[in-house]
């Protein structure tokens, strides 16, 4: 691996996202789970977009075939909820709509494991999880502890770079620094920021999918909108550290920060390292 | 259409319907969408109400005949929740218990608006929504963007005036300003306030139709209680703004101020409009 | 009744159990209510401990055979939770997994009356409700106002002894002043602290009851586990109460001490009163 100034994402391209992200407002319907449904509202709100929990399997199609983009997180799935991802993942890939998958604790549990393997044959633009998750979904670990990673992200990378290839996806996986792998275009990134704080923060990782998907209802290459989403909420982390070591005022300062930080703010806080991948790593 | 001071819903109105409200914590019955749960319990408790979730079919019957009032927000829609959304509302009318009904996304998608027409023929105290919701349950509209109106308040006041006549409702529109119509009596009036970053933080509007619910237990009046409703959330956002010009502290602003500002404040903090309906107009 | 300084919970047991929980991060399996979701898993991160809201019949009683340890809240049962709730509870008494059971308005509502009844046949370590909750589970009261209590926490002393003998369990009655009862053992604690704005927050009760599962997760003895419990929130709301009167930043204050509060301050900040249980009170 060596690094590609070439084929870079770079803050300008972070910051001109976050403009279009905040101009835009896109829809973004969120099937989540039932524990970070209003910090996700909240959160999406406060970065510029519109959530809509449409989730259920009487509208869950017709919805995805006019939103802006698509969350599917599987961390609390009911019967219905399963089948209104199914019906709402299928009605994306026919209508050309973005959507994002969020493999919560799959690899640990059979039913969710099933479940989003099958939904991963619906096309995500991409697949947002920690390293646990990503190499479970990838067919080469045997998931985490409940929702929290076993492994480290630095373990993920093969595993990333090979469900990234296979499903023919972005694959970010989130940790201590977070990584972004995109095997079309042979490049990886890693974002640093964020803060450890947010671990105490529920709906900090969850909400972190619907704001991929929000980015790629308005910026066209998935690779940018999914670097831009984890700099958004890394950088927002960054700064509400800066007021607070106590996690209930470190969530109020996050969520004003997602809101308040300028673009270039944003781009300039998280640092980010671009790789191309060798024809190995591949 | 003309001022019509006889027949006025004045501040010392909305301040003696604070009182009551903080004296008699009535029990509200909740059947909403799972995005808002704990904002619109949080807010119930911080305006004096007692919440109660009980949304299940199961119960929801039982409860609606000994609760104060009853609160059926349509936001996410599982099959188990609507059916207990229509035990609810029958047991309601058959028991006297008033009932709001916010039809959230009415209009756009169609299993719901089916639902929400079914409800109203269960004949709810008053309806909250925002003008394309409004529009779309009155027959004149399409329906908005998601949760989002695409419609003006103003746009929505005869579709107001003749949903309310033909339902036999009050009907509250909620925007920059909000419009309460009482087409029995020939009124409506205009509450003014509030603060746009009410919009960035989930479940402001929807917790708005649970403290509507609150109000109907307390007050007989519907039109007073509808508009004490608005008065006393608009206030507090109000107030919040004052402190903070982003989203996360002011919501934790606007939940201090919903407790802490005294019944004079609430009704010193909005301005009312209150216009007679003329024949043309109705 | 007479105090018994010889088989007393002390502070010094209290700060352990701080410290154990803070050092092993035990994971809990919550399937809770509906509108206390994120406030739970938010208090579970902040005291120290992991939440994991599996919750659905396809996945609950896999779960509960490897989790640290399991609460069970009846305040939205749907059809499917209930279910859920049946399999993990009969596989958390399978595998030793303590169990926690909130009664949440038991006694006001036929289904999660019967419900609760059959769970209590699976064994919890623990049953945490309020007075009127706590009766009709023992089998003396007629239950509450929906989710609150109409009463006191001493009338239901001799429900909790009753009920704590009967089902083997540890019974925390939450009021102005706690109880708790080990009826095996013949002692009963009071806990006193805590403030009246822990009433204005919706989930305070309800994420008590998963931190009692936290703490059974680390600690051998259940009754030393309830009473760390109620020790940790309450010493968190007394420490909140000193910076603010109103709701929302209350509750900011309080999750922020959660986390920060040392095991010698949440255990020096609550009184506590040991009584045994004579034969007649038992």
């Amino acid at each position: 691996m060596t690094s590609s100034p070439s084929d870079s994402v770079t803050p300008d391209h972070i910051a001109a996202a976050v403009v279009a992200l905040r101009e835009s407002s896109p829809l973004v319907q969120c099937l989540t789970n039932a524990v970070v449904t209003q910090v996700t509202a909240d959160v999406l709100l406060a970065v510029g977009a519109a959530p809509a929990m449409v989730d259920n399997p009487h509208e869950a199609a017709d919805f995805a075939a006019v939103a802006g983009a698509v969350l599917v997180n599987v961390g609390t799935p009911t019967t219905e909820m399963a089948h209104a991802m199914r019906l709402a993942t299928a009605a994306a890939r026919e209508n050309g709509t973005p959507w994002v998958l969020d493999p919560v604790a799959v690899g640990a549990l059979r039913f969710r494991t099933e479940l989003a393997h099958d939904l991963l044959s619906n096309g995500p633009h991409a697949v947002r999880g920690n390293a646990s998750e990503v190499l479970a979904l990838a067919g080469s670990g045997a998931g985490g502890r409940g929702v929290d990673s076993t492994d480290s992200v630095d373990a993920a990378l093969e595993a990333a770079v090979a469900l990234s290839r296979r499903a023919g996806t972005v694959v970010a996986v989130s940790g201590a620094r977070d990584l972004v792998v995109n095997a079309g275009n042979r490049r990886a990134v890693w974002v640093e920021g964020g803060h450890p704080l947010m671990q105490l923060v529920i709906g900090t990782g969850c909400s972190l999918g619907a704001v991929v998907a929000a980015y790629l209802a308005v910026v066209p290459d998935p690779m940018v909108a999914t670097v831009a989403a984890h700099a958004h909420l890394s950088a927002a982390g960054s700064v509400a550290a800066e007021t607070t070591s106590a996690p209930g005022s470190f969530a109020v300062a996050w969520k004003d920060a997602l809101h308040t930080l300028s673009p270039e703010e944003i781009a300039g806080t998280v640092s980010l390292a671009v790789l191309s991948l060798t024809e190995e790593a591949r």
